[in-house]
Parts: C-alpha cells; structure tokens; sequence
C-alpha cells in the first residue's frame, strides 16, 4: 500500500511512472539524464556531481560588481539581474547544476509580512509574530497570488533556463517551515530563537496554525518554480538545528511533510538542514528524495541512519575553503572515499559558501571533485 | 593495567584510593556526602541533585544591582563581589551546588593576550593569534604565575567556600583547550571560527604548539582552584561543536585529555560542551568522570553512547524557561524520565541560563527536579 510507505518511498514509487518526465516542465533528454539528476534518482553516474549552496554569492568578484549597483532585494526582484548571477556562477565553476539567484524570506512578503534588508545587518520583518494574536495577521496566499506577488521568480527561473547550458539542471527552493517561522516570529536572525520557541512552547494551537499557512504558501511557490522550469527543488531548514528532537518530531515534522508530500511527484526534492545530527532519522520522515546535512556528521554514518534507498548531498566543512588547496584536496577525498562511488551522492557543502572565499579554491574542489570520482 | 583504561577509568580507578578523600583540599564529610558530589561518583542519592549553568547571572535582579557598580572583569577581580553573587544564586535557588563566578578567558592574560570585555560586545582580545608565528607570542605559563596572576580567583573561592552552607559542594572551571584557542585565533566570540581552523588546517604544527601551551596552564589552573577549596571542577567546551569528529579526534582530543589526566585524583571533572551529538564516543574518550551534554541529544541516548559507567549532566533547552511553568515542569520530567532514576544524573541545562529568563520560573524547576526526582 502506498500509503504504508514513507514520503519519500511514496514519492520514489510515483517517480516510477510517467509522472517522472513530466513533473518539470522544461525537462529535455539532455537535462533528464544529466548527472545530477541521474544521482537524485541513485542511477549510476560517470562521476559524483558537485554544486555549493550560495555559488553564486558574495565571494565573487563578478557577483559585487552586480551588488554595488543594486539593494539585495532589487537583485532578487530584477529577472534578468537574478538570472545573470545564477548563470554566470554555474558556468564558471564547471559544477553539475545551478540553484536560482533569490532568497528564501521573499514567499513572506504576500503573506504580509514587511521585510527588508537592512544594511550590514540581515532581514528585518517589521510586523513579526510576537504572539498567537498575531498569527492571524499572516496571510493564506493562494496560488494566483503567488505567481503575481512572486512573478519575477518565476520570471528569473524562465530566464535562466534559457541561458543556462541545456544539460544544466536548474534548482528551485524555499525555506522550510521551521526555518520562515523562525524569522517571522523574531523579526530577522536570532541567536536562541526565543520568541518561536515561547510561541511553539505557550500556544501550541496558535504555532501549528502558524506552519500551516506558511506549508500551504511554499508547496504552491515551489509547484510555481517548477512550471517556470527548475528540474529539481531543495527546501532549506537551515536553523532546525536548534530543536531537540522530541519538539522536532511534534511541532515541525508534519509541515515539512506536508510541503514535501505537494510537490510534483517526479521532480526530485532536496531536504536540507544544518545540525541535524540528532534528527536525521526525523528528517527522513518527513521525506525527500536527497537528503543534505553539514559537516558535522560523518557522510557514510550519516547515510546509513538515513538509508541508503535515499539520495544524499554534502558535506564539506565550508570553512575548509579557508584553507591551502592541498587541505581542500584531501578533505574532498575523504568524503568521497566515505561515499564509496555508491550511486546517489551529490557533493556540496555543509552550508553556504562564506564571503571570504577565494574563487580559484572553490573552482579547485569542483575540479577536484570531479577528478577524484571517475568511475 | 591501568595504561589500558581510558582516561575516565583510570581516573575512577585513583578516586578508588585514598587520594578520593584528599583531592579536594576542603573535603569535608558532609561535602564528600552531599547529593551532587555523591551523583559525580554514581552513588546512590535520595532525588537528583540540580544545578544550573549562569546561575549566578544577569537574569538575576540582585546580580544585576551588583553589575551595575562594576564591569564584567573587576566584577571577576574582587574577590567578595565574585563570591557574594555565586552565595546569593545558589542559595536563592536552592540548587545542590554552587559554581565559582568568573570567565573563562581570565586564564588567558597571565599568557599574554590582552583581553578586554567591551561594552555590548563580549570578549575582545587585542593581539590575537592570527597565524603559526604569532604562537610564540603565547606564553607558557608557571604554577607560581598562575597563582599570581589569578590569585584573585583562589581568594573568590576561599571566600565562596567559607560563607557557603556547608554541605553545598563548590565547582572550579576553566574553558577547554578548543574553546579558548578559537577566542585567541579570532579576538573574540565567533560565527564560523574562520582564522582557528585556517590555522588548524594550514599549520598543524602550530596549532598543536598552541594547544599544547593551553592545556599546560590549563591543569595549572584547575588545579590550584582545587587547592583553594573547589570540591570539582568544569570543563566548558562551549563551541568545540563546530567541528567534525575527524578535526576533534585530530585537533583537540588529546589536548582535553592531557587537561583532564593532570587533574588531582579524587576531584571529579564534569566535562561538558554544546552541539556534541557526533563528538560523544570522543568526547568519552578525552575523559571526565561527569559528561555534559546539550537538549539537542536525548539524555537516555547520549547516556547510552557514552557509557552507564560515566556521570552525565543535563539537558533542559535554556529557552523552555522562558515558556510557562507547566511547559517547564513537563520538560523536566521528562527529562528525568529518561534518566530512570538511574544514579549518576546531574540535571543542569543544555548552556547557560538566559538573560530574560524570569528568576521564579527557574526556582520552580529547581523545586521541580527535586520533588518528581524523589527515589
């Protein structure tokens, strides 16, 4: 029974039928046996594929010089601008896909949240959720909305998938509920995510609420990225880290879940956090058909726990592009010797590049990497 | 063979002797026999003993009076203000032990760096260690130094020992060789420890020159706290969970366990760190006679991972105490729960108590743990 398999076998069985070539809209011969979607689906591969989360960012001398001349958000809201980072940064490091240039706090603004990127100092939401009152005051978007008030995504993505190489695999992505949640109830960053949890702790009705409407927003924003032409999708938790697991399991688990269970079948979904190793087994649960976790756990042990019937993508320590070019080498080798040229192993970091990374150490690693995993 | 052991054994295997009774200069009957110390060594207790990290701390009115007619250092200098607010906490709260008021980074001036604690900004050090040459910069530090230089630690603590009720056991602390190197490398409190591990990566020499020198002081200085009436002694390992299991068992593991291992027999060492959840079985290894774990863990887990034969201490997420009263006495029983009233648990937080955090509720935890603790 279907029904009896968790989200991301229900997904993988879905994937079997002809739903797989048709969940994207732009999926061409060339993009659909690409190696990295082949390794989203753990088909055999002539080498591992490798991207980086943020490849397209600060540490880029090309990716300034765009950035002097616009806010954050402008970037995020001029198609072609988007665009052109996303493409020149995928072309330029050789790496096997390339992820859409925005941000994961844009899916808030039709929900009525007031962002902006305040200088040096991050998002600021200005009408945070302090309260369950407060709750009702974000918005349930519908999927017309989503394609007016975030137009210009899709718009990026269509662009991008015409100037990208054509067996270049296009990702979309969103945060995943925990994580929007996170920024909508403390305004902008947080070091302790005091005000979610007091909200997650004190009102458990107001908080289930609260991800509801966030999950229902992002499964339409992803389904929209998809129909404009990304392959793939990746929903990041990047701060669940900060949940034990028990609080994980009760407040989180089913909205991620439930994102995930709406996505196009036959569009593969990447489910990525950082410090999830107390989680990973939950993180499963909740489905995806790649699973991506940081550094800090071992890639072989961390597969395991998962099972190896699940794709998986990491985990260099994004700090390790710090180092010498030989320190980026071994460290390389490692994780894939870890990996063991098994099928279904997409190699990226354990989170985003860092501003201060030089771009010729970057460009080594995916050499590297390419190099170190012939088959 | 006692070579055999690991260092937790080896040093249990001491506490065994007589030297169990003479460690701890101020080793009293009714120390000796008070509910933490006898936790510490696995022995049977009438409820689980409690206490909790930052007792003493800015949530407090009565710290925050103090606070307000001295800064943060010259509240560390002065003896009688270091002991008044580390007396006043613990018997406030009613907790089984008390914790000398101090910071971990005093030890490093008597070793050359310069370190200031500028308003709103933390800890700042004004000559770091910025790369392999400027090790040498660091220096090795004596016994007599330390005794000089810190001298006013060992009064606070003869002080704190005197005016404490007496069965109320006394704990010593220091930061863990990782720890302190990283706010060397980087001046200060850190988001992604980029100079610590360029250095650890680039120059292992170095690096392990660094440690090294840490760790000698290190043991100098638990030691001496031991002398001036300390009954145990903390290791707080605060950010070593930034690494991967490969850099801690390469980089660190043997540098907290030379600390450790140099520790006078009989004085039991609570070993503790935060994002821990993939160091466990090393952070076992490196020794401590009690491990220190964070909400991020399972206590019955972690306990299990690192051996029924260690003590272990924790795990309240700092942020459940600022959620209502019922959330929090739910949490603590569940937590003891999953110790099963096994001997050896210490309850104590997952990190330091918060600055918001409303000092009733804390006292209703302590009430709390000890009511539905009572064997």
């Amino acid at each position: 029974m279907d029904d009896q398999l968790n989200p991301a076998a229900r997904r993988a069985r879905a994937n079997e039928t002809d739903a797989a070539r048709d969940g994207a809209a732009a999926m061409t011969d060339a993009l659909y046996h690409s190696t990295f979607m082949r390794a989203c689906r753990r088909e055999s591969v002539p080498y591992t594929p490798v991207w980086l989360m943020r490849q397209a960012g600060r540490y880029m001398k090309e990716y300034r010089d765009v950035r002097a001349k616009h806010t954050f958000l402008e970037m995020c809201k001029q198609p072609e601008v988007a665009s052109e980072v996303t493409v020149y940064a995928a072309h330029r490091l050789g790496v096997d896909a390339a992820i859409i240039f925005a941000d994961i706090l844009l899916i808030i603004e039709p929900m009525g949240l007031d962002l902006e990127f305040a200088k040096g100092e991050g998002p600021v939401i200005h009408n945070p959720v302090r309260a369950s009152a407060d709750v009702d005051r974000v918005r349930e978007v519908e999927s017309s909305e989503v394609l007016a008030s975030l137009g210009y995504v899709m718009d990026a993505i269509r662009i991008t998938r015409r100037e990208l190489k054509p067996d270049l695999p296009l990702i979309g992505f969103c945060g995943a509920p925990f994580t929007l949640a996170s920024y909508i109830c403390e305004g902008g960053s947080s070091k302790n995510y005091i005000t979610t949890k007091r909200l997650m702790y004190n009102d458990a009705g107001a908080w289930h609420e609260l991800l509801a409407r966030i999950s229902r927003a992002l499964a339409l924003y992803l389904n929209a990225q998809i129909d404009a032409g990304a392959q793939a999708v990746q929903i990041f938790d990047s701060w669940v880290g900060c949940l034990s697991p028990d609080d994980y399991r009760e407040y989180v688990l089913p909205h991620t879940r439930s994102v995930i269970e709406n996505v196009k079948p036959g569009v593969p979904v990447i489910h990525f956090g950082t410090g999830t190793a107390t989680l990973l087994e939950l993180i499963r649960e909740a489905g995806g058909d790649v699973l991506g976790f940081d550094w800090r756990v071992s890639l072989d042990e961390a597969w395991e726990r998962v099972g190896r019937d699940t794709a998986v993508m990491g985990n260099l320590d994004p700090v390790a592009l710090l180092a010498n070019v030989g320190h980026v080498r071994a460290e390389a080798k490692r994780i894939l010797d870890q990996a063991q040229g098994r099928d279904g192993h997409i190699f990226n970091l354990g989170h985003g590049i860092l501003p201060e990374t030089p771009v010729g150490t970057v460009i080594s690693l995916v050499e590297a990497v390419h190099e170190l995993s012939q088959r």
